[in-house]
């Protein structure tokens, strides 16, 4: 595939454990050519997301590719930020004390840099948002062409008519900046939405990361290293031996459209109170009486299954690749 | 059966079409005694809830069960109240132009009966609730010993990881007075909750009409009438010839409760912002971090699956009796 026919992807990240993989499985997808990293606060604050992502380039020897620093804040300025370290470790990738990274971010922000790239290359660009939605929202703000010149936003977020990450309503980068997140579902764009409730189908087992250990592959190697916190807080959290592949599966939706099917329909979020950050979905399987806050907004692409086996293989082929 | 074995039975309504068929269905059931009738906005308003409640205890020639009337607002004042006329017709009751009801309405409040009666038989009344839980808030407001005192409250009523009916978060009689509802669903009464994802499993179909309107009976000949604008409504609203039994489904949930199944799990409401009145259950699949808005409340009961053929059979078995 010559690179003018690769799919041209930005990933918006938080790194984090499961951005390394979706990073690392991107860098070896011959269908796609990632022209650009952008970050943002989530499982880490934003600066730790920037020296992150500049270091998992570096490891993967992709250092020619642009990383653009993102918002520090959500869009309503104030609100607390919720990070993830917990789950990801303090230093968001397992607390393997890496080395700081060589290279430095560009000299634009994550929104200039993604209003830039879909001006470049109208309807070319998807973005795939691994994290809260405040780089997405302010580009929408800072060009409210924006959604038009974008080809795809993939929104790794929201939990579809299942019970939340974060508490029984909300998933945690939807709860991580809910007022981005509405404007980026509202905003018109080509969106396919992939929420916890088809991630959580989608597992790496014990077994799985130890053939990523005995392989020769630098980057699966790696990986292993990190993966240890995320193994603890899965079984701590939810009973289970294995882990779930929320970024790379919205990665590879990317990729390979086919790999999920999807449903139509309004998305809004809420942005108070006890289910503030909540996705709700309206299926549209209702004729409403009267005009609801669904009413008249654009439709999104929302997944409902996954071919969660086909998933797992073409990640772990992607990750075991001589690099 | 005598008597005194038979399970005490309050229903609080807003009849409303399928509150009629609850109560006839109520008023055959031997397994119960309807002790009362309490009555609330939502499909109508109060005054003409009572109305309607008074004259349909005449029609089953029952004006011995007495009648008291409940709130005229939220438990919140100032909220205005969303009126479903345009289901149920303006009288609430198929624009029949019925003829007053003798009777009248004790000189009590919904609350205070409700109170009354909890206490005069502590764990042995049920109280099934198909509107807005005005009534049951405001008993329990008014005596904090209710929700131990009372057997068990069912409540038709919320959407369980299914979109509402007034909205997409919504369901109607929840979204009538978010507050109370919050009240009641963690206020530590044995509660039962019965949400539209099982009534709208529950359909009377128009050949199931039929055999109501060939039938000697007065009652089941009465509900023919009145039933016109319910079938129009659902035809509009969800392009379906049947109609939903949501609130005979809730009152035979109270008589048997092995027509159907449930879980058990944490329910709060949404009392602000575009979610204003939805249900979030917390199944408890996953151990959170944090301190959520559902941590150490008390749990209910919420219907999952129910045996619809065996509920519509009943029903129509029930209405179809001589009386």
């Amino acid at each position: 595939m010559g690179k003018a026919e690769r799919k041209k992807i930005i990933i918006d990240t938080d790194p984090g454990i499961d951005d390394a993989m979706a990073i690392f499985v991107a860098l070896n997808s011959p269908e796609i050519e990632v022209i650009g990293l952008t970050t943002i606060y989530g499982n880490v604050y934003t600066t730790l997301a920037t020296r992150n992502a500049l270091h998992l380039l570096e490891v993967a020897e992709r250092s020619d590719i642009p990383v653009a620093e993102g918002s520090h804040v959500t869009i309503t300025k104030g609100t607390k930020l919720r990070i993830a370290d917990f789950v990801h470790g303090s230093d968001g990738l397992g607390n393997q004390n890496f080395s700081p990274p060589k290279g430095k971010a560009i000299d634009k922000s994550a929104a200039t840099f993604l209003v830039e790239k879909a001006s470049q290359f109208p309807g070319e660009v998807t973005v795939v948002a691994l994290g809260p939605l405040t780089n997405i929202a302010l580009a929408i703000e800072n060009d409210p062409e924006f959604p038009k010149k974008i080809g795809q936003i993939v929104i790794l977020g929201g939990a579809f008519f299942v019970n939340g990450n974060v508490n029984p309503a909300a998933e945690a980068n939807i709860f991580g900046d809910p007022d981005a997140a509405d404007i980026v579902f509202t905003c018109g764009a080509d969106i396919l939405a992939v929420g916890i409730n088809v991630t959580h189908q989608v597992v790496l087992t014990d077994a799985d990361c130890e053939k990523l250990a005995q392989s020769e592959s630098k980057l699966a190697q790696y990986l292993c290293k990190i993966l240890g916190i995320y193994f603890s807080y899965h079984l701590e959290a939810y009973a289970t031996k294995g882990v779930y592949l929320h970024d790379p599966t919205a990665l590879l939706a990317a990729v390979d459209p086919s790999l999920l099917t999807y449903t139509e329909g309004v998305v809004r979020v809420q942005t108070c109170g006890i289910t503030r950050g909540m996705t709700i979905f309206d299926n549209t399987k209702k004729r409403y009486g009267e005009n609801t806050e669904w009413s008249n907004k654009p439709t999104v692409k929302v997944a409902v299954t996954v071919d969660a086996p086909t998933v797992v293989k073409i990640m772990m082929e992607r990750l075991l690749m001589n690099s």
